[in-house]
């Protein structure tokens, strides 16, 4: 029995998950439809196809869905924010097919400021997987706009964005440091790079970026390594950045939340920076949206006759 | 009379200079032809269109063109380097028309490791102009590579590159900062950029970058106006950086060396770490070219018959 459909619904990918009566995931999907490249049809259209013979279920949505520019902009929620009533925030939007969506709304921190949007959804997944985890911790959501979050008493009290996975395309791409051979892997350029981001003391590790062609030059770094070099710079500095700000405390438990290959790769940096990282958080944003519609009695195991 | 040609032949634009027998610059031409856009029939070709006309002098280059992928790779002098004494390490390649081309080396950092290739050209020239910097001086070389050098007793004894131009022009044209809507001149929303950057502390201000999104999602911030902005947060990350190096420091005077519209930016910039910049100086290349060429014997005011 389904009771719910879940959408995380991002700048470049919608997902969809429907839900047994217990929370668990019975059927997940993926389509490249994020809000920047919908199919003809918009919204509508990539949310009858993604959700093609799936039953008429109640729906909720989280991620850039809910962003200006999206399908409707739902206002952030100002920090501190109690993952446990996210749900009572919700706003929705009236879909070609007479039936609502329910939008989750992005968290805003006006001390940055800083918003989020997909993330809140993953954190709150992340607080319902590991309870012991809403007194005291922090997590890191990395990606093309890293987060590092802070919790507190269930509540996210702080976060930061740093741009490091679209920084790293930015200079692979485009810049004077990327496209000098096909990359080959290179743990120990990786580890090279963390390390010099570590080390550039309050400097901090943008005034280094330029090492990687000055090493390649000196034939002390293989072209084919530098991208490697340069992932290990930029994950360091994030690192050394948000450790320096406070986001990130060696006395609270620190969690990755997120895609195994690319939080392996923070697991190796946090090493070189003391810290042992438990193995990352998987599916957060597929729990998050059950719990939040079960706080918003969207989805319920006791009263959906589903 | 003229005694000597000077080329300063970057990655993306060939500057001659025709000099007389003072070392004043007679003649000035530009051509869009760096060494990455050479025209057809190369650098030959373009050495002749860009002196067509002036008598055959000896030629003296810096840049890129010694570059590694440039007409002829000339070694980099190691640091701490005289800057009385770049003469001594020229190389020279035979050109198509039978007269060699003299060419500059760069200037190498082993602790960086760091590299600059025409930068020295300037600071020799810089120097000529104002001998009484030799003694202890910083010099701030701005650009789409950024350089910072310390000079102490005539000699460049530290420096690094900072990507800020790049960096600027990649988050400008392809990041999710960019775009945004036809840049307006904003002169307060690029100090509130310096601010930020200045007040970004032991982070630094990669961790800040992604508050240009957020306040422009806020109304804090108009759209027109987040390129000034950016550029004040990556000059003032720049200057933050720098100090915290001990590339500038506060009791040595420090000089802007290039463009006079980027120097005010940076005069702006620095304004805000309560630094007085006096005005920029300026065809330091050229002058650099005239000293470094006396000081091989390539052209000298007594020697030569021009």
């Amino acid at each position: 029995m389904a009771c719910l459909i879940g959408l995380d619904w991002g700048t470049s990918s919608l997902r969809a998950y429907r839900y047994d009566g217990a929370g668990g995931i019975a059927e997940a999907r993926a389509r490249p439809w994020g809000i920047r490249q919908l199919p003809p049809g918009g919204y509508d259209a990539a949310l009858a196809d993604i959700t093609a013979g799936w039953p008429a279920l109640p729906r909720l949505a989280c991620g850039m869905v809910g962003s200006r520019g999206g399908w409707r902009e739902v206002p952030y929620l100002d920090l501190p924010a109690s993952m446990a009533r996210l749900g009572d925030a919700l706003e929705s939007v009236r879909a070609g097919d007479g039936m609502d969506v329910h939008l989750v709304p992005g968290l805003r921190d006006p001390q940055g400021p800083d918003v989020m949007r997909g993330e809140e959804t993953q954190l709150a997944g992340a607080l319902a997987l590991r309870p012991e985890l809403a007194a005291a911790s922090s997590f890191i959501l990395p990606g093309t706009h890293s987060k590092w979050a802070v919790v507190r008493d269930g509540r996210v009290t702080g976060f930061r964005t740093l741009m490091t996975g679209e920084l790293y395309a930015l200079l692979q791409h485009h810049s004077i440091l990327g496209g000098n051979a096909a990359a080959s892997e290179d743990a120990g350029a990786f580890t090279r790079g963390v390390a010099a981001a570590r080390d550039s003391g309050a400097a901090g590790a943008l005034s280094r970026l330029f090492s990687a062609r000055a090493l390649m030059l000196d034939g002390a770094l293989a072209p084919a390594s530098v991208p490697d070099y340069l992932s290990g710079l930029l994950i360091g500095e994030e690192f050394r950045a948000a450790l320096a700000d406070g986001l990130g405390r060696r006395d609270t438990p620190l969690q990755l939340i997120g895609d195994a290959v690319l939080c392996e790769r923070y697991r190796r940096a946090a090493a070189l920076f003391d810290i042992a990282l438990p193995p990352p958080l998987q599916d957060a944003a597929a729990h998050g949206l059950w719990c939040i519609a079960e706080q918003a009695g969207i989805a319920s195991k006791e009263t959906l006759a589903c």
